[in-house]
This record gives structure tokens, sequence and C-alpha cells, in this order.
């Protein structure tokens, strides 16, 4: 166990999806990935969950997306989810929507669960129907018991590694786990991008309410993460909360309820940052954190403009301490603020002070942008908005990846 | 002299800034770029010219800009430019402001003309102040003797070519000719990009009538063009008309008038599309057709996020026909319409019809890909609102320009 410094929560040492109690996962090769990569995956609660999700806002949403949304909808409740990756399921028609029912059918009817308990996820090639035969003959593979790991790798598509984690918190004198695994590395942008995040707790907390901070806690980690601007037709965020540990049930009245937020807020930034991290072809997270912005939201937008400009990520490959196009990016932001009273650090060396460069030292700052973790930061003078984004370099690797990735 | 289809208006072979009647250009070295490259470029006027001028929407203006807008307001006139590469006077506080007040006294003094009726501009590095000494010696080598071929290069910065043109249209039975030059590759976006462009035109026509046309013509050219999604500090583009051919005074109720705006359409779209030709890094010109959308606005959103999709960009590099990364920008635009009527075409290859993949010749498709201008038309159905977009694929080039342009 690592304490945090708050010590609110402690971050469970190889944590996962599995790690809150009553919950099983796993994942097996069924030919949609070369080199026989595992290419489908599983969740299973033990019992049937309280459920929430949250969706993309692209006007193209793919199948699996509709289906899920529509299993969380009978009941708020889930109690399994299946995942393949290598292909979207998305743009594919009526025909691609049957195939989201039959895949969901054919999985409930594999755990033995009721059809409304089961959801269905899909991320990949996008335009492409699902080869059902492997689909369906991949679901009676699966058995129920498996290695949380194996789930975490079965998700995958252009990522270079698994994103998993798990937390511990102590509520009404019992330990309640959250635990997560997410994907995704192109097409991430804020408002929920090609990214796939699953997580899991043991707490006893209504669907409602579940939904309800899954929305806040999304705004302030999911939705604050860019890669390449793209937002994709396959995002969504699953929570699964089983009740196994026991606790009141939770809500804002709960004298415990911020523990629990910010334990879950941990878990979903945590999982963001992995995202961010693993972009494709990116050899550093950056991380940008706006204060005194006149509003939260303003704080936001500049945070994900200056994340998202191309010009400030190549500056950031290139450890070149280049200021001019962070404080260009916070202009075309759209948020309003007066660029007389802007500074910006990069580490801890002053850049920009109120509006004009500051005197500094480029080794000093350059050596901060060779970091594996680049931090900067934007005070506004304006108020008491604040926000954290997060996004990666722009690497010779980013354009090898993607001009190539469909044939 | 080369006959467009509709005959409404001609381009002059290796037209000018200084093909309009009574306009001279001109460039000098002055030890700003490297390699003794040409980088102060001036335009002059033989009287003084109805202008206008549109501005960057980044909320850091540099002050050349301030200056410049100012010298507009004052009598709605201006006699002559005057243009500075390699730095761009942004981000340089009260010292930048006082500077650029400087540069515009020494050049109209040199020149003989009114203070109010001269224009300063300048693109390059932000964050630096002008070596004062260079720009003052620079101004007073400026003759009035030059060629508009020296101005055109004296404005570049990372720009491969340059970007000249004009055209001539008949009107009251006179040969009206309209000219300009412009400069940008990088940070090109939307409102206005890092990218300067000068038109120039020998009709009568007063300083309102033209700003009002100008920024009409500015949404459908320089607004439709990107880059990299960056809008710089420094973007403006100016418009001189100095009456020379002695037309009857242009404004919409001029029989004619529609003829004039066609041959100032066309000259400024040709600029645009130069500029995103020329795009850091860039091998093609990609154009965004979007057509049948519920309005121009929602064409515009549709056409700008997918000719910006870093994605869609990197497969155009590649000759990659990845349809699904295209109205997957589409989607995010925040353009409404109903993602199951989309048809999407690569040149002439139908590759999404009414929402679902087409059956299509990759190799056809690939082909159309490797052209040096890509055509990507997208119809949605929906309404009359139409737009075209225009930018460039991303390629390892596009890193390599951008991580060490400053140090």
């Amino acid at each position: 166990m690592i304490k945090t410094e708050q010590a609110i929560y402690t971050v469970i040492e190889n944590g996962n999806i599995t790690s809150p109690n009553g919950f099983q996962a796993g994942g097996v090769a069924i030919g949609l990935r070369k080199h026989n990569k595992l290419d489908m995956g599983w969740v299973y609660s033990e019992v049937p969950a309280a459920a929430a999700g949250v969706y993309t806002l692209n006007s193209f949403r793919a199948a699996p997306l509709l289906v899920t949304e529509e299993s969380i909808q009978q009941e708020g409740k889930l109690q399994a989810i299946v995942v393949n990756s290598a292909n979207a399921n998305a743009c594919t028609g009526e025909e691609g929507l049957a195939n989201a029912y039959a895949m969901r059918k054919a999985f409930s009817d594999q755990l033995g669960i009721q059809v409304q308990h089961a959801a269905v996820a899909s991320t990949g090639l996008i335009g492409v129907q699902l080869p059902m035969d492997k689909i369906m003959s991949g679901i009676h593979s699966i058995s129920g018991e498996g290695k949380a790991e194996d789930f975490a790798q079965a998700i995958l598509t252009t990522d270079t590694c698994t994103k998993q984690i798990a937390v511990s918190v102590e509520i009404d004198g019992v330990p309640i786990t959250i635990g997560g695994a997410a994907k995704g590395s192109g097409m991430i942008h804020p408002n929920m991008a090609t990214m796939l995040a699953f997580v899991t707790t043991d707490a006893v907390i209504s669907a409602g309410v579940l939904e309800n901070q899954l929305r806040k806690t999304t705004d302030k980690s999911y939705n604050m993460i860019t890669v390449d601007g793209d937002t994709s037709t396959n995002d969504m965020v699953l929570v699964l909360a089983n009740g196994k540990a026991g606790n009141k049930e939770l809500n804002p009245s709960h004298p415990e309820w911020d523990k629990f937020c910010a334990a879950f807020q941990y878990v979903s930034q945590e999982l963001a940052k992995k995202i961010a991290r693993d972009g494709e072809g990116a050899t550093k997270l950056v991380e940008v954190r706006v204060k005194q912005a006149q509003s939260s939201e303003e704080a936001r937008k500049i945070g994900k403009s200056v994340v998202a400009s191309s010009l400030v990520k190549a500056a950031v490959y290139g450890s070149d301490p280049n200021w001019g196009r962070i404080i260009t990016a916070a202009g075309y932001s759209g948020a309003a603020f007066s660029p007389e009273k802007i500074s910006v650090w990069l580490g801890d060396v002053l850049v920009v002070q109120e509006g004009t460069p500051a005197l500094f030292d480029e080794t000093e700052a350059s050596e901060h942008l060779k970091q594996d973790n680049v931090v900067i930061t934007i005070d506004l003078q304006e108020g008491t908005g604040e926000a954290t984004a997060w996004g990666c370099d722009l690497s010779y690797d980013y354009v090898k990846i993607n001009v190539s990735y469909r044939t």
C-alpha cells in the first residue's frame, strides 16, 4: 500500500478492476488482432451492480454505445461487460446495431445473467462489420474465470501499455475499494475521445447518485485530456458499484461523501493521465495547470487549448522553452482574460511575467522540458477559476503511426 | 492571360501586388534573417488609397496590429505598408508598442507621406524586442523603387515559396486590377492565423464598402484554411484601393458589383490556398467541400473540423482512404446533421453512402489521395448550406520544422 499525502485513500499496489470485492475479469484471443493478441475482455460482478455511463458527444455514436445505454436505462444495473478491440462497430448501420444486440444476448446467455444487465463495448477500426463468427465463438469461450491483467490487455488497440489502478478508502469503518482499467492512445480529446474506461467499486451507492458523480468527475479527468484533438465515435466510461463493501448508502448527505468522491476522482484522473501519457508517439506527459481564471470554465478552455496545440506539443518534444506558443494558444482559446496579467512557468521556471518575457535561464527551462512529466503553469490573476489538463508531446512517431493505421 | 471558365475576370500571368496601376513594392535585406535573406518589404501607392483591414482574434494582438488599426481608423486611408519578417514584435509590452510607432514614423518620413497613411506589420518570433538599429537603417535604405518579387520574398518566414496573384476585371468599360501577396505556413487556422496578406487594387471604392466586403470575403478564404489549428498574434489582411482605374465608385448598388466581388474573392481564395498548400511540411493541398448542410455556418464548421483533423491529415499524407476519420471529424464538429444521410467522396470515388460504407475500389481511392490536390466532398442532404475549407497533410517534416523553430 502506498499512502497518499492526504491519507484520505490509499493506492493499492498492482491494483486493478478486480480489486473491489465480488468482481472477476479476464481476456481471450479470438483472432481480431494480429499475432494472436488478446482481443476480447470481460468483467463480471457476482451480483447485479448499480451502473452509470457517460458516452461520446460525437454525432456518430457507435452501435455498442446505443445498446449499452439501453441496458443501463432499463434498471440502472449492470452485471457484466464484454469488450472487443480491433473493430469499433461504428458507422456500420442496421447490421452493426443488430450485431451489437446479438453480442449482448450471447454474452448474457453465456454468463447466465439477464440480458439488460449486460453491456457491450468495441474499439478499433471504423466502418467494418464485426466478424460475428469470431465474436460468437469468443463469447462461448468465456468461462467466468480469468485475470484482470488479461482484461486490461484485451481492450488495447495502438496502446503501448495497460492502464490499471485501484484505491482503497475507509467509509463507515469498512474498506471500500475502487478499481479501473482503460484504453486509448489516439483520437483522444476533451469531451470523450477514443477511449474506454471501466471502473468498479464494492461501495453501496444508487445508480442515480453514481451517474451524477460520474459526470462531475469526468469533467475533471477524461474530458481534460487530449492527444490529437479528435473525438471518437466509441468513447464510453462505465462504472459498476456492486455494494459488497456493506457501507451505508453513499450520497451527498453521507458524512464521508467527500472521501468517496476524492477516491473516485483520483482513480478517474489517474486513468485519464495514463491515457494521455500513452498518446500515439508520445514521449512525455504534459500537464497544464491554469490558476486564477475568471471561472473554472474559462480555466478549462485555456488548459485544453494549450495542451492541444500542435506547436506547443512539438516544442515540448524538442525541449524548446517556446513560451510564445503557450500564450498564443491561451490567446485563441476563447477564454476572456487580460494579456498583460498572464504569467507562465515551465516547471518552477518563470518564463512570462505579467504579459512580457521574464529573464530566465534557457538551460534550466529546457532541462524541465526533458523530464517525463512536463508541468506548464499559467496564472491569469483574474479570479478563482482553476483547471488542469493533460496531454502529450508531438513526435515523429505520431505521424508514423497514423499514416498507415488502416492499411 | 489565362481565361477563367466564367470569363468574369482574367488571371494575369505572373501577376502581383504591383499589377494594379499606381503601386510600387520592394524588399531589402536588413540582417534579421540568416543568410542575408530579404527581410523588410514595402508597398507604396502614388496616392493615398481607401484602406481596410481585418485582424487576428487572438487575445494577444501584436503591437504592429494596434498601430496599423489606428492608422486606418483615422481617415480610412493608407498610402504605404512596411513589413519585417523574423521578429513578430508580439508580447513585447510597452517597449514593443513604442517600437512599432517609431517604425511607422521613420517609414512615413522616409517616403514623405503622412504618418497616419502608413501601416506596419511584423511576422516571426514572439517575445523578443525588435533590433531597432537594424529596423531604422533598413527603413532609411528604402528608395521607393523596387520589385514586387522582392516584397513577396521579404515577408516570408518558414514559407518555402512566395504567394502572389493578380486578376483583371472590366467594370464601367475600364480594366480594374486586383493584386496580392501573402505569407504564412505554420500557426495557420480559421479566424486569421499566422498569416499576412496584402491586396492592392486600382478600383474606385470607399473604405467603408471595402471593409464590409473584406470581412465577407475573409470568411470564405483566409478564415477557411488551417495548417495546425494555431491562431497567431500577428495575423492581418490589408486592402488598399487607390482609385487609379477611374471606374464609377463601387458599392452594392453598382450594376457590376458582383463582378468586382467575384474577382476580389478569387484573389483572396487563391492567396489562402497558396498558404494552405505551403503548410509546414505539407506535401498536398487538401480541399474539403461541404454540400447541402443546414446552413453555411454548419457547413463551415464541418469543413474546418475535417481539414483540421490530425488523423485525417496523416491519412492523406499516407494516401490511406480512411473515411472513418473523415466522418468522425464531421461528427465532432458541433454541426447538427443526421449521420444516416451523410455521403463522402474522395475525388470522384464514393466511399460513404448515406451513413454506411460504400463498396469502392481501394486502389482508385488511394490513387486520388496521391494527387497534389486532394478533394474530399461531404454531402449531408440537410439543406442548402455550402462551404469549402483548405488545408494540407501532416508529414514527418511538420514535426521536424516545429521541434526546433526557435532554438
